[in-house]
Order: structure tokens, then C-alpha cells, then sequence
């Protein structure tokens, strides 16, 4: 080895030492109540991501989709098609509120969205429930913010964790949340005429 | 309807021909570099959220981990017992440079995995490849990043989109990239003690 190796080895065996003192500290186990917000892109996604972690681990779960109903997705394609026996999923909304244009419609749907998602959080056979573009919902008032997390906060089980996705998370929710992770757009195609795209966008 | 509901349908009614308007103009197709970037979590997550739709689709894909090959993921379980047949997954990293103290061979596997990369991009059967964590061996100068550069802009085939994932992404990478997204750390349970969770971070 030269010197410079010599170096790199003892300063990240250091580094490899720190870290593992840290992570030694760390040894709770919890249900975590998980937000991804912000006006990036991959906050599904990322959250999609984990849903497949679960499926992996043969963990049970379930997705409830709020508002991207009237978008086809691939993930609901590949989860109906090949995992429906270990996660649920449940497509309540309808589209976005500009499709929709039908304001008592779209509190009724997201209504029986967070019905759906209560009953599936208080079962626990489920390890993790994603409750996917319910930010919108709560955005718009279209389910009651307190509502939500005094459900969170006094009826979640110990060990389930909760995902919440969508723009402009409610500080309410960010307040009570173990984790939240908001997506910065730093960059869109849709800037220079590149429309959504196939295995990209759905 | 109430008043209320009819002003929401308006406006709603109005927001949807904006939008349609302005999406019309969106007419191309392009194969993308996609970046993720930022110290918050997801980054990896959304790049798998990815590749699952492509997966769902029937697109074929390919996935290469430069870093993270100590850890055991869930991600690569599902694709290699479900989805060999139309996604490869080449784990090429030994785990973070802090597990491996040893440069010189931390070198010798980033090449390997770009190499394999490379031939992966290059292929044009594949739809998306993931370049998994390529921005750590990157910002360590295990692969010189004009080198990078140069290809994605001079080789990748035009409808290829492809992926790279990691903290720290090289401005010379943004630059060309057509999507950067930043996974920006808002909150994060290892703060209070909570570790790293099966279903959650692998």
C-alpha cells in the first residue's frame, strides 16, 4: 500500500469507529409516522419504494391513494398483479381537483379514503400503510388536519408505520412526524417541452 | 350545488384548461438523466420507485449498486426472486468506504461497476439503467466525473434514461442532468434514538 492508502485506511477506520458508536446509541424500535412534501418529484415513489421493501421482507401492508385515481399507475399494476395477497390497495380519489371539478364530490371521496385508511391502520397485522396524495386532501380541508392527527398520535398501533405523501404537508403533520423528507425540484424536463413519460412519471 | 361548490368548479374548470394548455406544448420524448440527490432519505427509494414502474410496464432495466453491496437490501431480494427475466442487478460496491478502510480496492470495484455500466447504457433494450449510489464513488474521485460526463452525453443511446442516485452529486453532473430532485432532511428519527428499520431503510 503507499502512504496515501495508509492514510485513507486509518481515517476512515476512525471514521468506521465513530460511527459505529453513534449507531450503538440507536437501538429503539418504533412505528414511525413518515412525511415526503415538497415540490420535487419522487415523494410516491420514494414511498413506493419502501411498500416494496415491506413486500420483500413479507411484511403485510396496504396503500390507500387519495386523489391520483384517475391516474393509471405501474405500481398499482404490479402490486394488484403479483402481490395482492401481502399488500392491499385501495384507489378512492378520482383524479386531481382540477379534473374533478366537483368540490361535494371530492370531500366525499376523501371521506371514504381516511375511513378506509383508519381501518387499515388499526389492523395490525400491517406493518406499514401508505397513505398516498393525502396531503392534497388535507390541503384543501377536504379531511380535518386535528382529525388526523389525534388518529395518528392516540390510536396508531405501537409498531406500524404510516407514510403521508404530497405537496404542502400541514406544519400540524411535520409537528407529530419521526421523519420528513421534503423533495426540492431542482431540475424538470417539463421545462424545455419534455412531456411525462412512460416508467419515469407513471 | 351551493354558490361555493359552482365558484370551486370554476375555477377548477379554469385551472384544468391552463394546465391542459400549457401540457399540450409538452410534446417530447426523451430519454432523461436523472439525478437524486441531498442528505435526506428517499433517494434511493424513488430511483427503485422508478424501476418498479419500468418493471410494471414490461420495459426492460438494469441496476447497478456502486456502494451499498455490504448492505443486505430489500429491493434486490424482490427483483432477483420476481423480476430477473426483465431487470439484471449487478452489485458491485463492498459497502460504504468507512466498512471497507481500503482505497485502493474501493477504486478497482467503482471501475468495475461503471465499466458494467457502461455496457448496460449502452445496450438499447434497456429502458432505464440505475446507477445506485455512483455519486459516492464520485465525489471520492474513484471515477473521474468528465469521464462520466462524456459518456452520458456522447454515447447514451437518445430514448435511455438513466438514473444516479447519492449525496453530493458534482455540479458537472447537474449541469447536464435533465431532472435533479434534492431529498432534503426536514426530520429524522435517529435523532431520538430510533435505528435503521426493516421496510424503512432496507
Amino acid at each position: 500500500m503507499t502512504n496515501d492508502a495508509d492514510r485513507h485506511a486509518s481515517k476512515m477506520a476512525k471514521k468506521k469507529a465513530a460511527r459505529d458508536k453513534i449507531m450503538a446509541t440507536k437501538t429503539d424500535k418504533k412505528g414511525l409516522v413518515i412525511v415526503h412534501t415538497g415540490k420535487g418529484k419522487g415523494k410516491s415513489s420514494a414511498a413506493f419504494g419502501m411498500i416494496f421493501r415491506c413486500i420483500a421482507h413479507g411484511m403485510q401492508c396496504a396503500v390507500v391513494q387519495f386523489i391520483k385515481g384517475g391516474m393509471k399507475t405501474g405500481e398499482r399494476d404490479l402490486i394488484e398483479r403479483h402481490f395482492s395477497d401481502i399488500c392491499a390497495f385501495h384507489t378512492m380519489g378520482e383524479g386531481f381537483t382540477w379534473e374533478t371539478q366537483d368540490r361535494d364530490r371530492d370531500i366525499e371521496m376523501a371521506r371514504a379514503a381516511w375511513e378506509k385508511s383508519k381501518e387499515l391502520i388499526r389492523d395490525p397485522a400491517n406493518s406499514m400503510v401508505l397513505l398516498d396524495e393525502i396531503n392534497i386532501a388535507l390541503r384543501y380541508d377536504y379531511i380535518p388536519i386535528d382529525e388526523v392527527v389525534t388518529f395518528l398520535t392516540d390510536e396508531k398501533p405501537e409498531m406500524t408505520h404510516v407514510v403521508l405523501t404530497g405537496r404542502n404537508a400541514k406544519d400540524e403533520l411535520i409537528e407529530i412526524a419521526d421523519l420528513v423528507t421534503e423533495m426540492e425540484l431542482v431540475k424538470h424536463p417539463f421545462r424545455s417541452g419534455i412531456k411525462a413519460q412512460i416508467g419515469v412519471e407513471y
